[in-house]
């Protein structure tokens, strides 16, 4: 059922932005607006926003009971089987709904290829929807924040755990597989594959192979996070096997100075590149720069990467209720990397750091 | 590293399908094409291939090292930052390579809002290439129909095996984790997360829930597969807890003749659509030809859904070597449903019937 409250802003953002109908494929977006989690396969599905508040859904005929449950009976639903093309229902809804030379805006999850042939299909003025989509849950209300504070607080726990079982002669692979369990045993989704990247393969800030063999003297990236009620934790802590070099030590103090002062910047009024600022300073003063390959972090909630985006050149005024990752890194190719990420809401005088565990320099022994 | 084999039969599709590039996205495609297996986030990449087999390679700079080491450093590789648009990386390729104007395939994943910008920052002739790409990969060779095959051994073991784990009183997800473990203890990942759909959930063919509790006299559709270097299977069975109904048996009768009489079908030189028909004229006979909810089948291979579709209106004909499904069901909407699949590899003379657990009607006791 489209849920009434956020239907009303969304329509008040499609009016601001001329917007005259927005397709929303199956994604994060159609979960928040409906509630609808739907099945992804490659035939075309998504529901008709129009700025005159109706909405009608398109459907492959073996999702229809699904759609049904899910949006209501009173939900107009487009049929469309396997023997036809989904461009049938796109044209019924045409003649029924009247599309043809509008505005219409798409979100993340409409495939180009199935744009490409609605394009030929129905002549219209297609724009980038994603950016007011994402408006519309860029700040998170009290119910939320303390969504986000249960994924994050799960996430520390594993974070403190897993220090105990990691030891040289296992592979990132058992690293990973432990951390897994570990939110499984707390009923815990994943809010994403954990990422465990060893020696060498740190300098990647997303490493996604997991075969290396775990050394003495090591330094390890670990970034991991679950969901709790549908929203997400993101956190990385890196930690060193044995012992870390002058360079590491040196390394990975100048990220936590980076961390600690984007963190200290977050509060309401200060833009999204300020706090990005902050962090990239700290790294470009001692002379790593170059090595800081990422935006220093990203919005999270019931997407792990969502607005706001802490980067460079983005001018958005942080407000009440925003939440994102602080994640400044340094990347030395062939060498190592150290990455210190927390989730973070915005407050009004400061920010409301939600991730606890330790983030002093971890010697595992 | 691009395989030079793949390239030779793309460029020749290309020029057939008059397409001066190919943009291809983080996917089956691009793994089959290079081996390069990439993270996938919301920060645009994809490898540009030219119809004079030049290509080269569009990433964030945070996959860079990943992107030289999978793709040898011969690879032209432009890249953007965080603190860029991905339209600077779009615009210095144009530059390069003159693409503006040309006649631009995109594959499947492309994300439309991205092709929206791409559009407005390099007018070109955009089109969708999924077909070409998926005709690349349409006919399996030997070594792809022996590493189908071990997936489908193993998905068939698992079959075999399910039967005696189920008993009334546990839920939907216990039985899907039995058969994620049951994979898991072979080394096998998941070719998709398992569908377990018991009692009237049954009538969804997709149905992707898992918290109710089977119950005596209850029908279940279990649809699994796993992964075998690279490779998938994709199985289904329909069994019986306690006992079947009349109705049931003979709707289960009903569906597996479907199921021989499109596999019968099924060599050399007959059509895509020559199969579905096979099916569905059996069960249209029966007087439940509305309730065949869905295609026959879909080709599987490295993607667990690929070319061809067993479906009405396709006129693709079959050769040595395509590989895909044979899944007639019947859906009864707030009853049950039952459906029964197989992947068959198409012979000179007949198919080669990859799965061979037991389609007799099983009522677990």
């Amino acid at each position: 059922m489209l849920k009434k409250k956020y239907a009303g802003i969304l329509q008040e953002l499609m009016v601001k932005n001329n917007i005259d109908a927005l397709i929303i494929g199956p994604s994060d977006d159609l979960y928040y607006l409906t509630g609808f989690n739907v099945h992804v396969c490659e035939r075309f599905q998504a529901l008709f926003f129009l700025a005159d508040g109706n909405y009608f859904h398109i459907s492959p005929q073996m999702y229809l009971e699904e759609a049904e449950k899910n949006l209501g009976s009173k939900t107009d639903i487009l049929v469309w089987a396997d023997s036809e093309s989904f461009l049938d229902a796109i044209n019924k809804a045409n003649q029924k709904y009247q599309l043809a030379g509008k505005r219409i805006a798409i979100n993340s999850a409409i495939r180009g290829i199935d744009l490409i042939d609605i394009m030929d299909e129905l002549p219209a003025k297609y724009v980038n929807g994603h950016e007011v989509l994402e408006l519309l849950r860029i700040k998170k209300d009290q119910s939320e924040v303390e969504k986000l504070q249960q994924a994050a607080r799960w996430a520390d726990e594993v974070a403190e755990k897993i220090i105990d079982y990691i030891s040289p002669g296992m592979t990132e692979k058992d690293v990973k597989e432990k951390i897994e369990e570990l939110f499984a045993e707390k009923g815990a989704g994943l809010a994403f594959t954990p990422i465990v990247a060893s020696g060498p393969n740190s300098s990647m800030p997303h490493y996604c192979d997991d075969s290396r063999v775990i050394q003495e003297q090591d330094i390890i990236i670990m970034d991991f996070g679950c969901q709790y009620e549908g929203y997400n934790s993101d956190t990385t802590r890196t930690v060193f096997v044995g012992e870390a070099t002058e360079e590491q030590k040196k390394v990975y103090d100048i990220v936590l100075k980076a961390n600690r002062a984007a963190e200290a910047k977050v509060r309401v009024g200060v833009s999204a590149e300020e706090v990005d600022k902050a962090a990239r300073e700290v790294i470009s003063r001692e002379g790593y720069g170059e090595f800081f390959l990422t935006r220093t972090g990203h919005g999270i909630g019931i997407s792990v990467h969502e607005a706001p985006y802490i980067r460079t050149g983005n001018k958005q005024i942080l407000e009440e209720g925003m939440a994102f990752s602080i994640e400044p890194g340094i990347y030395l190719k062939d060498n190592f990397g150290v990455r210190i990420e927390d989730i973070v809401v915005v407050g009004a005088r400061e920010a409301n750091i939600l991730n606890k565990s330790s983030k002093e320099i971890i010697i595992i022994k």
